[in-house]
């Protein structure tokens, strides 16, 4: 939905949440959390410190839904996805889209891969 | 940060973020959680089936920051935060904002408040 005109501004710049759901071993759909992603989002938060960057904010957050393509990024406002599965691509997300205003193609999810 | 011309559509059109951290009681800052967020979230969950909202989705988060004017709701990819205290404040986020498209002026988290 769109912003309206005398909304407040944006409270961050970059709002990037990861997913952090886990479920059993085994499930079919397989979560985030069991292919690492709290340690990374761990390492994301740490890094985006070392990095000095503003009004940034890495939150944990429940299933987002797309479990098969995980571990799942997702950055707000403008709700590009990312798979981020090592430490480089959270270095790579975090340099090149959030600090450089880019994108990384070869990490961002798409609708054609759902 | 602004779209790209060429980045994928949006995956929710509506995508709801309930804080649901909990700090130990007595915490200075308190916490979303010990408000009753996660009861809210549960609600908003099931409210959101019940209206049958399409492209919505609502997840819980870690801490958002601004525990001191929660329970906290963002709303993206408009950033638009709510204080939600109550199930009738859920309805009305739901209805107002997501379905119509308006704003729950009474319940929206300003600048100035921060």
């Amino acid at each position: 939905m769109p912003r309206h005109a005398d909304d407040p501004p944006l409270f961050f710049d970059a709002h990037l949440f990861v997913c952090c759901n886990r479920r059993p071993d085994g499930h079919a759909r397989g979560s985030c959390a069991a292919k690492g992603s709290e340690r990374l989002r761990d390492y994301m938060k740490a890094r985006a410190k070392e990095l000095r960057i503003p009004a940034i904010r890495v939150n944990a957050a429940g299933c987002l839904d797309r479990c098969e393509l995980g571990p799942c990024v997702v950055i707000y406002p403008e709700g590009v996805w990312y798979r981020v599965e090592s430490t480089a691509d959270v270095d790579a997300v975090l340099e090149r889209h959030v600090l450089g205003g880019d994108r990384v193609a070869e990490l961002m999810l798409r609708a054609e891969s759902d």
